[in-house]
């Protein structure tokens, strides 16, 4: 069943591997079919490299096994509460990357510094509060989704396809799980370049509002007109 | 027409990635054939291990597209305000590399601290100031280049092949594609080492001007001996 | 004799380089036959793509060379102290990987800042004091051992399967030769992402007990939910 | 002639590239044949890639060129003067590795942070004086050789195989050519740790002397029980 979102679901994880953004086994992807209400996403614990589409997970929206013999990951809660939250999307990635992970350690969010962010991401890139002690006691994994949510109350998912839970590390999202694996990628490396702006002038000023504007709605929304038709 | 040039636009485009300049389809190199005032450059928005030759476009220096089906970089308006301003240039590279880019968002120019600094760029790297909000609810791509040519009133093209746009990133340029790529692969790696050395000694001074001027010179103009004949 | 284990040894000292763990011959992995009290070690000074199965030297727990024409890592004596005093554990990885030995040279123990870090490590890394003078002067790599042992009298190695020798470097261990790699590999990314941590927030708390407690157990341990069964 | 040295330092050019210590072109190996007092040596501005074994220039210790069509390095004069007054050494490096370069630009030595440090360089790695412009304005290359050798006189170049030349970046050396990159290898990195150490701890203390004197003397000199006889 869904062969092809599972094998786009396949390659977007494996792709984690050839962007650096994970090693070992620290990310996941999914991804959604609207229709039917179903998630394929990466089995818990198993390596990239050995990743075969028939290895991927569907789950419903409730979190139960529809099809598949392994455990989906561990995370998958959390993928599900986006995809239940935020209905224009279709894909989740979660990584460890290390410089967007350290915004989450250091619980700040990511400045607006330039344009490169702005082309991806309006404005800073939220950080959560920490979870608290009876929350981690319960289903953990789905509140780490509600505590998304509750720091999205007034932000749009689609202007912001990423968050930072705090001493965790990054979530984005997409159309699609390929789109949401190169929120990553973008995230990680204006993470990066935050890093070293704040280490060359630490109170650096977010870029002002109308150059921010412009970037990301030359690549967005009905007036964009970055790419090919 | 012009498949030579376009070929060398092509291989330029997609050197940025073995240079680790780019991620996604963030950077584009342009070439011009100054004879017929024709720019070969990068489409927008398309993959750079999918770039053949034909999907270069041709555009005449006001931005008019000559033949190619795809829409030319959104870049294309500043690229074509340094070609028109630069007359002794025949490449330009723009990327958004991760250590020039945070000395953009910094809004700092890059000291000349060494000798490999010098053998590239005679002097400080220049930032531009930020576009101001009419220049950027304008032609955006144009102002940026005409606040370029602005920060280079009194300062060399060839001598300066590097500027940092205030809160964008770098933009390079060269004798032809290939040349303007090799400097932007030169601006990252000095970018990289003043980042670093910046964090070992906040004071750094910059390298004498005897020293800057002899290993500019060694390297440029009538009396190198650098290289071969 | 014991031509599996070699194997295994082999291959995960390879795997040092795939992981960017070492460069030179600055790294070393054992791995232990419990039932029969024999470490099989890596050659000393030999580089990792000449390495083969039959070069793998086999040594007693007393250090005795029972099998093998090469000699030993000289961090031999190292390896067989951990060995004899952490009986649950079944391989030793030694490298110098940068961002690890950093904190050993700084002589500080790497903060557990997120959840990444209490995947893998139950608590902050922490580091040995200095080695005396007259330590160094008798049997050195021994000694090296003891001072890893003696900081381990409150601490469990199997909750903590890493150390920083001050001064020196990492070292860790799991529950075979391939493990002990994966837990240099956690180890590195973690010092990297803490060491932006703490150039971000100087003064980052670590995550609070509750948070560090579930993800560490749900990787470890009789109710771990992690992964296959 | 000499086609035995000219493949071994062709070959030692070429490892550069694949240990990520130079771009572009911003390197050079040259090794020596003492019985004949001839120094083989890459020809300038050729690409590694390219680089074939009879490329390699031969000159004699004062500069004249033996074999070859093509003009040596122009830091040839800087690796002569290191032959004729360090007896002892059969390969020089140049590269302008980024970690290295940076201590070479904040014109400060790299403190013997560990033993990684101490493994290869025994005791704090020196950088020269900046050139003087009288220095510059003669026979520059020859003056930075000098400058070096100047800096050595109560240092043992054996002992302290390497060098930052202050404003500019590191040379080293060795038993050939192929010893000479190794030792560039671990002064990057090494350069790299003590980046990442002072950002730990800005006064960090330098290793003890008795571990510094354990770690060289068990690699190197009489004593040395590292690695196979």
């Amino acid at each position: 069943m869904l062969n092809e979102l599972r094998k786009q679901v396949c390659d977007a994880n494996r792709a984690l591997v050839g962007h650096a953004l994970v090693i070992l086994t620290w990310g996941n992807v999914s991804g959604i079919d609207r229709a039917r209400g179903i998630v394929a996403i990466k089995p818990s614990g198993v390596e990239y490299a050995a990743l075969r589409p028939q290895d991927i997970v569907l789950v419903d929206l409730d979190g139960k096994t529809v099809e598949g013999a392994l455990n989906p990951s561990s995370d998958t809660p959390t993928h599900l509460a986006l995809y239940r939250a935020f209905g224009g999307i279709g894909g989740v990635t979660h990584t460890h990357s290390p410089c967007a992970t350290a915004f989450a350690q250091a619980r700040r969010g990511i400045p607006c510094f330039g344009t490169t962010h702005a082309d991806h991401f309006f404005g800073e890139v939220p950080v959560t509060r920490l979870l608290r002690k009876a929350e981690v006691a319960g289903d953990y994994e789905a509140a780490t989704g509600a505590v998304i949510v509750e720091r999205f109350r007034t932000l749009g998912p689609l202007q912001m396809p990423a968050v930072l839970v705090a001493g965790h590390g990054p979530f984005t999202w997409g159309r699609n799980a390929a789109d949401s694996v190169r929120n990553s990628v973008a995230l990680e490396s204006v993470a990066e370049m935050a890093l070293h702006t704040l280490a060359l002038a630490p109170s650096s000023a977010p870029l002002p509002e109308y150059l921010r504007d412009k970037h990301f709605l030359r690549k967005h929304g009905s007036r964009a007109y970055y790419g090919q038709k």
